[in-house]
């Protein structure tokens, strides 16, 4: 029995190579390569931002440049951008050793994820018939950026405990789900959904949670000195929540209908946060002992709002109702952390690093939820005739459509977003399980050590002796020796 | 004499149980459903942000979208929301050991008193006496950020010594007073204040030295191992200095006229500030022994230049009375944090952490002050007989006001910013006073143990012999203990 | 020949005196009250920022205040803003020990030369001859940051070796020579480069390098112990490459072409942008022992692709001619950090702190020779006849200028910001070479403490004993004591 444990420990030992010095640079060069050669055949410029423009105003009698969506949506874009590199980068990295893998990692595969969305997603809509080409505007870079969220969510599940080269394929698969995800649920089904969250935060979790459910580690424990925060990477991770909360009322407006619909996005989006965080800090304080606040809590919970207004946001939800929205997400998101998290790893053997159950995939289903029931009650004398049309796009051969049935779409929608999220988690789990990914062992996990040069004097993290290993850090004692013989005769 | 000393002791340990466990979550339920509530009662959305949008244009002759208030100022909303709760939030992370609370519960209260914020302000200002409601949009979201900038200032002379429900209680009234105060001052008095010197910066500083004045701690220094800042903290303070220095244009331009108004208030606070970072260089400097330079004047003093062009920022200051004006402030300021506060602290028992009186309250005054002469000065031949109506906004009953005249109205806002300060932080001071809202003893403050759970390896402050109490952490012994037998025996 | 060398030593201590408090404030008033008695004499409101707007709009037929320049360009400046404050500040927090400094002086010195480079570049391009002033509106704003960025950039090759009043003297000289180049590269020989990749990096990246040429010190490994990172301030400096590397579209378009040419430069830079990040971390990983990932190469090498679109940026190089450039300029970026910085510091005595050589000079070089070959081969069928005079601005006496002829141009302005690089760097340096600037001894390089107060119980950084010198900072050894003694007995 013990040599057959002995020989596993020696298999995985040789199975878990974290050497990626193959690996990473030829997943990088060959997906690198392959997108020059298809944004070759296929990107192209659309007519806003193509050299033609000044003849195409002429043409369609448009009288100023600023009607030319860059205007539109150029300072909503700069917003999601700060989200997806700096929001969810930093809110990566609170961990008190995983800092760079955080925020290194994230923006390694958000700059891969934009590449491929923007050809997945255009040939979904954006693609020209005539030329067989996909026209790329300001609309499509913001997309772009929506679409790799879903998979920068899914390494909230997985933070610390995959290697880049499965980050990668994760990514890729990822972009692609997403894109036959939205297709289906924007186009065939018509639901309406410009903040994502079914989309992108429905989807995202639930891709996650599947992979990190299959890549389940029994022995996680074993990295447990490095699972907690740090003082100094708790405030580096404040950077990250505070950037995704001021700029969420961009992502949920930022492809809305110009005019009213980005106005009253940003409105909606802003009052719900700021709801979700009064209700974070209260269940925090409640749930502890003395009423101490969790940082936890506070990163991650006070942003429920910004998930939960993801579908409704564009539609008249009213202030009120936002607030309500905004109210209970943050209530629910923070009772995540603290009932549903554990309840998960115990029972489900999922292991999810930054709880994203909490803050994408319970809001999502929320806000999923909400915007159905916002969509079928939605009324003409609220709406207006054609606020209605606009606001629902009922044209074309869903001009027929009625609210009521509106709202069932909606419904529809957020089964697809999670049947994508359980069957694409489910796959990509399978291959992610392959062991020649180079991803590290239990005890490593958490360690920006086993991925990146380290700086030399690194500040050390006090060893808790039950959980150190033998191959415990060598160079952290002698520092501590030279250091205590040397200032010992003073 | 002793037992007496022992039972006020007593008593007064008592007092300040810092277990906030029940009233924190109550203040934030009761607080956040009241909102619901008065938000179902009264709030709208306006006719720029409601669905009827289309038709309005059609019946204003409104051709194009771009017309919609959301594109005039969205992009400057969008900073100066990064302002509020990343400036000030992370700007207040300077002290070593306080950093989850200067971020922390500014997020909390400014999250809540925006909520307020555009209720109160609503009243006054975008009530339709119609229907009965208010009617929200981009300019009220902008303005309810700019109405708990008030609060957050008074928050700066408060820092770690009061509890986060105090706060609360502060935000609550502070906005309150703003939102008459500015009544007064922009519509009865009609003086003008795009940026807020008087209104905001005036008025919240000198609430919140009041407050500080009559919260005084005799035995601060009991504290004062955690007054000073870390190497860090003073980096992550830079965050918050640096994305305030840079958004103030947007601050002062955010609420401005459309086209020039807006434009001319960039420009000159952009000056004002890029000033103002020079003498507080120089001031710095000169004050030390060798030159060196002191962080704390770096991070505040070059604000300096911003706060006091909050007034003049939209007239025709020109560009070098723009200059002069951030010249004057950055002296000014830094000269404060030299040899005001220690004064203020010795002789008028004002404790101000983080030195309002030196950022806000004087370089608010010096900023309302050149408001009056500027508007005093104005003449047609300078801003056109179109501009100097709309500038200062000489219609229906003000009418037949000349500059001369504004220029004694907008002194007239300054006394009455002053006197609401004043007033309102006697009032309250005196409320938070009472011994129910959990704050600190003296030798707990700064210290964010006291309402937060901290990360379990922390890192360690070597603690100061003589300011060390008895009570002093034990855990940190412990792991000290722990740490040096565990190194020993190598 | 033992006294011989003490002498010397005496006399280099003598000249080596940091103390700057009579030099740095003395700099500072001069340098601001000039700027104060020049922009009165010189600047004012252009017509966009001058209250008589609103009779220009009507003598101008402007019947829409969203005409205003400011609409069109006032969120990229923004962006803009942050990228020189906060881009390339925090970019230059990485040194374990000189963050203030990096942060810091970054912040003295963009604030003094935007004030000098809008009256430098004023002269050059938005002089009234009638009246004899210049007219400045949100264009000059971003003008100025841009200007002011070829000197920070040079600070890059010098970060911690200099005195903060030698880097006011090489701002100075810096954005006056910048000011001049740029006049005969747009102006004069009428290149185009919208994002800089000439005027901005070559020129400031050459300048820098020549002048730590001059100023090399032979003995700088005596303060080796602090050229290294920490954990933390790794994690600092990927704020500052972030927040360049997400708002870059908007350096690269922010003063293209309405319409179409902001719209493509944004579009062009996001792609490159993603790309130079995939190569770059491909590069790093294949070059460490079992792939492991440097920090430096991903805070600087990422950004490759933005610089190398500075100048092409605005053509129509097609998506996938930009993502072959951003793929190029990473692998280029990379392998300068890997092969070329050593080379430099060893044979030519370059002593490049941040390597400016290789996320500066090298992708400029590429960038403009891209930028010439892009001119060279532009077509009427790609462009459209109107847009080809628009994007190369073919008009008065530049009207029958070829595509061709207009590559030959710019391949000559490359040649000429090479020049004034080099020739800049070369008068500069010898000027700061004299011993009267307060610079710092060779040991005492790369150190906070020699210009800034510190605080008092900072992190320690463990002394490495062979570089340790005799003046070693005995307040260290102090703590380290009463530290030791206050836990031995427990």
């Amino acid at each position: 029995m013990k040599t057959t444990m002995g020989n596993c420990q020696a298999f995985c030992n040789r199975s878990k190579d974290t050497n990626v010095r193959v690996s990473l640079p030829s997943v990088c060069f060959v997906w690198q390569v392959s997108m020059v050669v298809l944004f070759g055949v296929f990107v192209r410029y659309n007519s806003e931002s193509d050299a033609h423009w000044a003849e195409y105003m002429r043409q369609n009698n448009i009288t100023s440049n600023t009607e030319n969506d860059f205007y539109y949506r150029y300072p909503s874009f700069q917003d999601v951008h700060v989200m997806i590199f700096v929001g969810f980068g930093f809110l990566m990295t609170f961990l008190k050793r995983y800092s760079f893998g955080g925020v290194g990692f994230n923006f390694l595969i958000a700059a891969f994820g934009i590449q491929w969305a923007l050809l997945m997603q255009g040939w979904f809509h954006s693609f020209n018939p005539v030329d067989r080409t996909i026209r790329i505007g300001i609309e499509n870079l913001i997309n772009a950026d929506f679409c790799v969220a879903g998979s920068l969510i899914a390494y909230g599940a997985c933070l610390g405990k995959v290697s880049p080269v499965q980050l990668m394929v994760m990514t890729l698969f990822g972009v692609t789900l997403f894109a036959v995800d939205e297709y289906i649920i924007l186009n065939v089904i018509h639901a309406k959904d410009a903040g994502g969250s079914m989309t992108i935060h429905m989807f995202g979790a639930y891709y996650g949670l599947v992979i990190s459910w299959i890549l389940y580690r029994p022995n996680l424990h074993q990295s447990k000195r490095l699972q907690g925060s740090h003082y100094h990477s708790d405030v580096f991770a404040m950077i990250g929540t505070l950037f995704l909360w001021l700029f969420w009322p961009s992502f949920n407006s930022a492809t809305a209908n110009h005019g009213d619909g980005q106005h009253r996005a940003a409105i909606n989006t802003y009052l719900s946060l700021a709801a979700s965080v009064l209700t974070a800090f209260a269940i925090s304080s409640l749930s502890a002992k003395k009423g101490k606040l969790d940082m936890v809590h506070i990163q991650n919970a006070t942003l429920a709002g910004g998930v939960a207004m993801g579908t409704a946001g564009e539609f008249m939800i009213t202030p009120y109702g936002s607030l309500i929205v905004g109210f209970c997400s943050g209530i629910l998101s923070t009772f995540g952390y603290l009932v549903l998290s554990p309840l998960l790893e115990r029972h489900l053997k999922i292991q999810d690093t930054c709880g994203i159950h909490n803050l994408h995939a319970m809001p999502g289903l929320l806000g999923g939820i909400v915007g159905a029931i916002t969509a079928a009650t939605a009324t003409e004398s609220v709406y207006g005739k054609e606020g209605l049309i606009s606001t629902f796009n009922f044209v074309d051969k869903f001009m027929n459509r009625t609210a009521g049935t509106q709202g069932g779409y909606q419904a529809a929608g957020l089964c697809v977003a999670l049947l994508f999220g359980l069957g694409g988690g489910m796959l990509v789990g399978g291959i992610l399980k392959l062991p020649i990914w180079g991803d590290p062992e239990d005890d490593d996990c958490f360690d920006d050590e086993v991925y990146w040069e380290m700086p030399e004097d690194e500040e050390s993290i006090p060893p808790v002796m039950e959980y150190r290993t033998q191959r415990a850090n060598q160079n952290f004692d002698v520092i501590e020796t030279n250091f205590s013989t040397d200032i010992r005769p003073v």
